[in-house]
């Protein structure tokens, strides 16, 4: 594929979008939980309803998280002081690092003494933004040529969704997806419809779909037949948080993926913009992990599956040890094979 | 646990009944797809009622299916040749061998020339039948020891469900579990929600609970993340077919539970009556795999989960190798470690 294939490359959908109307800023969010059925959007005036769109899932994915909360950054100003207005945001999410890391930039950049000045906050919200767009286009660069070794007339198996509707841009994992078929490159995408809340099937599969692209939906427990089955020449799947040695924190079902591809010897990628390394973490064990209500479990889909009162146990996210990653793509290049030293450089080099 | 708290355990529910009654025979299956929200029952009253019930998973659960499948052929006396209706309903559901096995041996028993006797056949399902409830037991006082050395105040993984729901009986995988709790052993059991059609949620989980027994419900996604948080002692899983080598069929999921539990070195047994044994088969390479409608997965729910017309690859069942199972708990005892000659051995000496 060429550049100019890559530039050609528009995500299916704004998924955060911001404007100045006569009331003053508005963050107007794709609203996630809808999709497939309906395309509705979820207006967010106050700092309050950018924090409740974040834990509602409205918006999601670790590259996504961050710009909505950077934009929450700039509605707060002049009703929380910058401190107050990052930890109120940090909190509604704990373990996309994302997250964090845009409202720590604007609290830090964007305030006098304590108090956010909202035009310097709105400058650096839609230069995280711009930010975001263009680290997803260079990780889909960097992905396109895996995909076309990997996975050319054969499958690719992706996890939750780390696509367009994950970022500002066109996705981190899927992302070389979208520049390798703009090359020609063919094949097909199996995606976990990741439970509980089904952003494979919900998510991937539509955005997918909308792109031309062929995306064949499983459940969680069919990725081991699917792998043993030949179908598939590589996994790919994004990352909430990443620590210094690799360790990757991503949507719960990934771990077992990553161990599967292990035992199949088919190679594992993670891809994510370098906004998701956390390099005060040495590994993965100081990695806050969400967890989520039982009732996403045992009521998920307005009905219920469990018997009354059955308890689950919900984890958001799991961690994959470095040792069973094949390769980090980012906005940077390649980093594999995936250790402390190679992540390092990869920084050092920026 | 002692002889007679064994003989004290009944199942929670009656999962298969016939009668006689003034309109002739009656199976009266308890509608498993109704399960946790209603108790109610489905009664067939020719062949073709059986053969659509377990098409439709009104029963499921490999003994379970070969104990209606019995009754089916009685149903079917005088109304189809022996030849005929065990054709007829072995094609309602190819995976599972104990179907398969059931109508054959009473094809072969209770026929005269092709023509099946009514009477005999009603003797031969009723002895299959008890056989059931008593390999149930048997199973349940060999796994029992099991429980009680790997998970003892600690946790169980299982999958789908190889419970009382399942069988005639106690169940398969779920027998240990209430013979060794009726012995005094504290555990808690995760219950996989098994995708798509949630029988480790809807129905595990809600028989633990009707006999006190802690049940804990996660997506098959997580089972990664709970064998890595030390939350479980060992996995243990019904099958629904076992070739001479040991592979095992089993609903899907399974495979990929055994290749997490190989990976952290967590033993994973497989709980089965000698009737899903089927000693023709070489390897389980030779196991047909059913594949269901990809709307069990796509529209599960009631409700559209990914966008229209997206395809899905729906296989019912998985193989796992013999490699990756520590043992298998029939009826006759555990083989362990799972070869081929142990398995004809433990053929041979019953």
């Amino acid at each position: 594929m060429s550049g100019n294939d890559e530039m050609a490359i528009k995500p299916p959908v704004k998924v955060v979008q911001w404007a100045n109307d006569a009331s003053g800023g508005r963050l107007r969010l794709l609203d996630q939980r809808l999709l497939p059925g309906e395309v509705a959007h979820c207006d967010c005036r106050n700092v309050e309803d950018v924090r409740s769109a974040v834990e509602r899932m409205v918006v999601r994915g670790a590259p996504a998280i961050g710009v909505a909360a950077a934009y929450g950054m700039v509605l707060a100003a002049g009703k929380m002081t910058a401190t107050d207005a990052a930890a109120y945001l940090e909190a509604a999410r704990p373990t996309a690092v994302n997250l964090s890391l845009a409202v720590r930039r604007i609290a830090e950049k964007c305030a006098d003494g304590d108090e956010l000045d909202a035009d310097l906050a709105l400058a650096e919200a839609t230069k995280i933004h711009r930010e975001d767009v263009e680290m997803c286009r260079a990780i889909g660069g960097f992905a396109a040529p895996l995909v076309e070794r990997c996975a050319s007339g054969g499958g690719i198996l992706t996890h939750c969704n780390a696509g367009a509707l994950a970022t500002a841009g066109i996705g981190t994992a899927v992302a070389g997806m979208y520049v390798a078929a703009a090359g020609g490159c063919d094949f097909t995408v199996y995606c976990c419809e990741t439970r509980p809340m089904l952003q494979g099937s919900r998510l991937t599969a539509w955005e997918l779909k909308e792109a031309g692209i062929r995306a064949v939906v499983i459940t969680d427990g069919m990725a081991a037949a699917l792998t043993d089955a030949g179908k598939i020449g590589m996994v790919i799947v994004g990352a909430d948080r990443i620590a210094l040695n690799g360790d990757v924190a991503n949507k719960i079902g990934t771990l077992g993926l990553a161990v599967l591809a292990s035992y199949f010897e088919i190679p594992f990628y993670v891809a994510a913009p370098s906004s998701t390394f956390d390099l005060d973490l040495p590994d993965g064990t100081g990695i806050p992990i969400e967890f989520r209500s039982g009732e996403e479990i045992t009521c998920g889909f307005g009905r219920r599956t469990a018997p009354e009162g059955t308890e689950a146990w919900s984890p958001a996210f799991d961690v994959t040890p470095a040792g069973l990653i094949s390769g980090i793509v980012t906005d940077m290049g390649v980093i594999s094979p995936v250790t402390e030293d190679n992540i390092r450089s990869s920084f050092r080099r920026r």
